[in-house]
């Protein structure tokens, strides 16, 4: 059985975990920022002298590739190396670090492989200092627009752009170096789970699918202000208790829905917000996601069947956006469920939640995921934690399915 | 019958609206402001007119006096000349409008009175860039220590104190011209309803006989963050889901409590309201009021029946504050109703729900108010409006209350 090196890949996460330090357990790592900068030359500096060939494409995504012994597409993985503010040590992070580990093994135990083996580090995938999240994989996609990206002002600095940033960094390179179908076989990103399914059912290799179709709608109730101690209760147009009402159905509505849906009524804003005033508008948000079209098409119908008026309030609503289901390459996804089950780790099947690069990658280029647990299911915070025994354990998952791929 | 002047009434509305407009009809006039102290001006300058005497005491309230025929203690009606930011030109002011037309009448007409009559005008009702409201009702009466209201600080300048704009106001008088049992044999306060009550049921006077009892309560859900694209529904504490189950549950029980009680869930915050996290901390307000305590009581009762933990998430209550129901004197309310009777006008009895300085002067005087229509319910806002012939209507009942106190 080939295999990856517990102690190595402890000392990445250490290492890596350095950059951004918060002191708290946790980072805060913006891309292309000045310790995002240094873990770039960590990595580098790291690759080259497993005998890598980085180059950076005018994104500033890296690609540190090992040659095969054939000129052959490259073998892809990897993930993002930029966290939200006062983020954990794991979320894209350790996808780079599996990747560059797998790199490591391969080329120290020198194992044979005819594809070249390319550990790829995107640009900006939070968005956290400069919005959209997934930004240069988007690019790259042609889901977004470069000129539009590059203009994204930063969220702490008025007027200081993405573009600004990139050039200051030091790591714009050559568009010539963007990844294409030409050359890459296929990409396999690990990334942590972000739940609390796989820990939960004592699972080790989240084998992934796809990423959930999901929509975001805004619910608007009008209603009247009035002062709470003037207004007799039949005389009210009470927005916020509407609104409780409108909740209240919704959760009951779509708890009959498939036991896989997700849904989230996460963010309400009441006006004017004062004790002793009836709320005349109320907005909340419904996030719901599920890997079925059909399901999400239930949701959409249970929405469309809300009244216009509840408790003698104005009801509306509006999409705020939504996604479709993505499904990674079946091909793919077998070989993560032969790898985890030659290792005898636990697996299941998981569809993701989150968005991730790899989602937008499939559009190019034969695609997949692994998973591996997240501690009480805590991600985006200090508290975000994998063990170690457990992200080891996904690199040779990873390693195993990149060799398998190689074969093909 | 005596009847006041509806010309009169309505130039002096006119005249005062000046006093802060905000042009779009209604006013901004905070207490002690530069145009507040126009309007305190404009009211010395029309009480002198009608050979009043004028006084201010250490908290700035003003006593306008028309000797009687004998040195008994005076008969008191007035208000507050104050707004809240952008509110209307019949809150407060009409109190002391109708007092000033009932002294301009009695002297005008000459009717014979044995009592002095006193116009008051109270510093601070709103608590709008001071707080508290009720402000130097409160310290005459011992319910605020007048050494903590000096040194509240204004809402809009930092180290401002209550006290800076007392003394540079000029309005600062003599501590011994305050109001006193020995000086005044009752208050009669009109005021405008601020609900919808009167003029949906096509009443012209509200007979006040008293001001509602009231709690205020604050409610915490405590749940569990988490993804909205990760966390499995079996795994949620969801504080807004659950919130909005006890908000329903609120409503449920309370409508069946008396029909007089209103109650209002005007106030919510949510953690961390962002649309695509399971929300972990959500608090709501409950104002509560009734004339009755025995139905506070039970309000009370449903609270404390509330279990610790709905949808998993723990539950907790705290008192924000209370106020014992105010009963105003019998005999006044009594009064006002005979001379309601008499203009032939349609009353009706009524509680007050918002707090006014009449119910802090009953512990000291006996004291009761009159009610006008609120156009539409609208108070504490520009749309506040009470057509002139209203206005006048109320001082007439004002002007006969008066005038039957002064017999006994």
């Amino acid at each position: 059985m080939v295999m990856c090196n517990l102690e190595r890949m402890e000392d990445k996460i250490k290492t890596f975990a350095r950059f951004g330090d918060t002191g708290k357990g946790g980072i805060t790592r913006f891309s292309l920022s000045e310790e995002a900068q240094a873990a770039r030359k960590e990595f580098i500096r790291r690759m080259e002298a497993i005998g890598a060939t980085v180059v950076t494409d005018d994104m500033a995504n890296m690609y540190a590739t090992i040659p095969g012994t054939e000129d052959f597409p490259a073998i892809f993985s990897g993930s993002h190396m930029d966290s939200v503010r006062q983020g954990g040590n794991y979320d894209g992070i350790l996808g780079v670090l599996t990747a560059m580990e797998v790199a490591e093994t391969i080329v120290t135990e020198k194992l044979p492989h005819k594809h070249p083996i390319t550990v790829v580090v995107w640009t900006n995938e939070e968005g956290a200092r400069f919005e959209p999240a997934m930004m240069s994989s988007g690019v790259i996609c042609g889901k977004f627009n470069k000129a539009d990206m590059l203009a994204s002002v930063a969220k702490d600095i008025p007027g200081y752009t993405f573009g600004d940033a990139l050039e200051a960094s030091g790591f714009k390179g050559d568009i010539a170096n963007r990844v294409s179908p030409e050359k890459c076989k296929a990409l396999v990103e690990l990334h942590i789970e972000q739940g609390p399914v796989l820990e939960a059912e004592k699972i080790d290799i989240g084998i992934v699918e796809g990423v959930c179709g999901m929509i975001n709608y805004e619910f608007t109730l009008i209603g009247q202000a009035g002062h709470a101690g003037t207004t007799p209760m039949k005389y009210r147009k009470d927005a916020l208790y509407a609104a409780a009402k409108v909740i209240q159905y919704l959760h009951d509505e779509l708890d009959q829905l498939d036991g896989k849906l997700v849904y989230t009524t996460g963010k309400i804003s009441c006006h004017p917000n004062i004790h002793t005033i009836i709320p005349d508008e109320v907005k909340f948000t419904l996030d719901a996601r599920h890997q079925d079209p059909a399901v999400i098409s239930q949701v959409l119908k249970i929405i469309e069947k809300l009244p216009s008026e509840v408790e003698k309030c104005a009801l509306s609503y509006a999409k705020a956006w939504s996604r479709n289901t993505v499904t990674f390459t079946p091909g793919l996804v077998d070989l993560v469920e032969k790898s985890a089950k030659e290792y005898g780790y636990s697996n299941r099947r998981i569809y993701s939640g989150p968005g991730h690069d790899a989602q937008f990658m499939i559009d190019m280029i034969p695609a997949t995921m692994i998973f591996v647990p997240s501690v009480d299911g805590h991600s985006h915070c200090e508290l975000e934690y994998t063990p170690t025994v457990n992200c080891y354990m996904g690199a040779n998952v990873l390693l195993r399915t990149i060799l398998y791929i190689d074969e093909q």
